[in-house]
């Protein structure tokens, strides 16, 4: 789409050569033919090293944009990023297109849709109602379970397992907010991929990323009713249990095992290999991944275990 | 229905003039062609306000009911309640009726499903596995996911989205309790109503009102695996973050922010504006919205910050 | 099977006479013609009473096995298991078998999927996109909500509703891991059996046992987006608020009420007629079922109550 489209269409001044944009990222993962923006002042750095053919950006932080790099100048350049993120939001399903591959001895029921363009690997098993959104991937020997439902562009490992009712792919909860408080949509034109080996329990929720992709690496074992937000990273062989949810951008190394209804917030780095006890409410990065966390606020868990100890002494105090 | 053949049918004494009955509303809400219930004496005063054609009550309430109400004397009003409720449920499912109205240019997936006598709007999607019960309405350019479910009777606006899996217009958790520990299902005939540009998660859960509406206004935006009770009403631009719940018959005054698995007890009202950290337990009204709000229970998040912080000092006390 | 085949396929030497093997149960519940295995010397007692055919351990607790019992040893028997429970496993979905036989007046929609064998009772009403497994057994006046998925060899009784988008009978999660930190599945090739006059919620997860039933009993009311674990056994007329979890093999009493986002530990004991206050997280066996308890560690809630008063005491002391 071209730059002097977007601008007009957002509501953006445009001065400069015209130039062709393919998509939107951030500053750090922007290429030559996209475009970005800078909502927080704290990326700045990143705003002076960005690749991004163009960003949208307030006059203070143009600036610091570099060479070559066109600035889209808005005081609330996250509102015009919604905006813009619709421009690049594919169909919600397509009509047209090619047919999907689909392996030898795999099994479709006759009530599971298979979109167009996707390719679905040998001995797959695809149970009544599951639903499979156009230009996704199933690998070998995969088995989704009733109304299990992959969003289109998503990918599915080989010999993973995902039971019914879970959704691979739905929109991450990402939205800018108006001076009225109205919320405006910021289009998830990401995806998600689910490498080898996975297992993923019943009415899961994991996101699609907002840009790039949410990923769920080798090995992983994921129990019922979990909740993955957009562009989180699990390790290889992580353990998630029953009712934990793990928000956006976050990402947990390999072998950490989140206890049931245990939490973290987004944007943290969990070490390789840290264990947190259910319930346990993680707020901030991880870095020493050998021990056993709990509690919320979050300390270690025979910490956690101390303070109770203590607290049950002063509940029995006369004062 | 005869208030005759109610009465006959829950086993309760019926004298005067019958009447005919058209549903079960609650002391303040009932109108002059309903019957009404009171079970707990604090809602005494409403008992002598109501308009109700009749009431179900015990011997000692019914010295208080209006002129011209008929009273229904039980000793387990409660009970006799869920006994009449279902007296009024609809059809789970209608064979029988008037076709939908589909609007221009309305995309419906052979797998979906719509039941009698609704209406779809115009530029709709419907996916594969989606269903929509009878006398349901969906407005213009609203997206329904694979699997979603509307129950019968209930409205989603206009430019909603709703992900995959999620349920709209269950049942509220609302039952009578006999003296063996049985419990009698309270039939949930309300339903519910979601106003334009509403965005709702995957894999939730919205009940349908006991009697009137589930409400979600304009504007709001839900996260995945979120549960409302019955009879909630979410007002608008409010933000409910993954996992949390709202137990029934909760309203959120407008723009409040629900942190996530946060949850609010029943019967409550929470001041527009309100914000509530992760993981806030709310158990009483929340009257100034200008706060965040934080713990179990409930304070404000930077009263809650410092308390966690004594309470790190007295872990490492050494008493 | 035989039992030289399963040894050889899961790479244990055996030696002595060969037998049939009809399946693995645990050490107390295994029959004459079942397998079973020791993974901690806890249960040691348990190894010599077995009834066995024959037992997965370690050399040290082979000296243990009852007359009669055949060894197989090896120094990871949890992960032996784990293989073995795969050759057990039965197919994903059956393509030839006996049609189910069907109740009268009944109601089967026609993207429901009813499998191989299975009994489905009169005045039975399966909504658009139900999934019931082979085998499977659904009693009459039964109500499944649109999308409700049975898995395979499960039951559900008469009189129950269970609503839209709930999962019966998904794996449980259980897993060994290797040295190198990947988890092998244990196959759960036991099943789940709901009893009479059951409501259950939307949303919800429900899983099989590993071995013999997850059993939710008479009149139980279960709210939505419940996670129940596998082989847990739910006493009559329990109720479960939305959001609460119950981890594996947890034993609840009869009218034992779990508030919302409660949870329990996996293994314990509640005596009937307990109360939880929503959130209570309970990591012991509840002996006394005449409390009400609230809190993480559990405790009765009116000590937590006065807990939390004293804590807000704290928080305004001047240290």
């Amino acid at each position: 789409m071209k730059l002097s489209l977007i601008a007009q269409s957002i509501g953006v001044k445009f001065e400069g050569e015209d130039i062709e944009i393919s998509g939107i990222h951030t500053l750090d993962e922007a290429t030559s033919l996209q475009m970005t923006f800078l909502d927080n002042v704290k990326y700045i750095g990143s705003l002076e090293t960005t690749k991004a053919a163009a960003v949208l950006c307030n006059a203070a932080a143009a600036e610091n944009i570099p060479n070559g790099c066109i600035a889209l100048i808005d005081e609330e350049p996250y509102l015009k990023l919604a905006l813009a993120s619709k421009l690049f939001a594919p169909n919600i399903i397509e009509t047209e297109g090619p047919e999907a591959i689909i392996g030898k001895d795999t099994f479709i029921a006759p009530t599971a849709y298979v979109g167009k363009n996707c390719v679905i690997g040998k001995n797959v098993k695809l149970l009544p109602g599951v639903f499979i959104g156009d230009n996704s991937k199933i690998g070998d020997n995969t088995v989704l379970y009733a109304n299990v439902c992959i969003y289109r562009d998503c990918e599915v490992g080989s010999d993973c397992i995902i039971h019914a009712g879970t959704t691979i792919g739905s929109d991450g909860f990402g939205f800018a907010h108006t001076k009225l408080g109205e919320h405006v949509k910021i289009y998830q034109n990401g995806n998600v991929v689910i490498k080898d080996d996975v297992e993923i329990g019943a009415n899961c929720a994991i996101d699609r990323a907002v840009f790039g992709t949410t990923i769920i690496r080798k090995g992983c074992k994921i129990d019922n009713l979990v909740q993955l937000g957009h562009n989180v990273d699990i390790g290889e062989y992580s353990i998630l249990v029953a009712q934990c949810g793990i928000a956006g951008s976050t990402t947990l190394g390999r072998n950490v095992v989140m206890g049931g209804q245990s939490a973290t917030a987004g944007h943290l780095t969990i070490a390789p290999f840290a264990q947190f006890a259910a319930r346990s409410g993680v707020t901030n990065d991880v870095k020493d991944g050998s021990k056993t966390y709990g509690g919320f606020p979050l300390m270690e868990q025979r910490a956690w275990l101390k303070l109770q100890a203590k607290l049950a002494r002063l509940l029995k105090a006369k004062k």
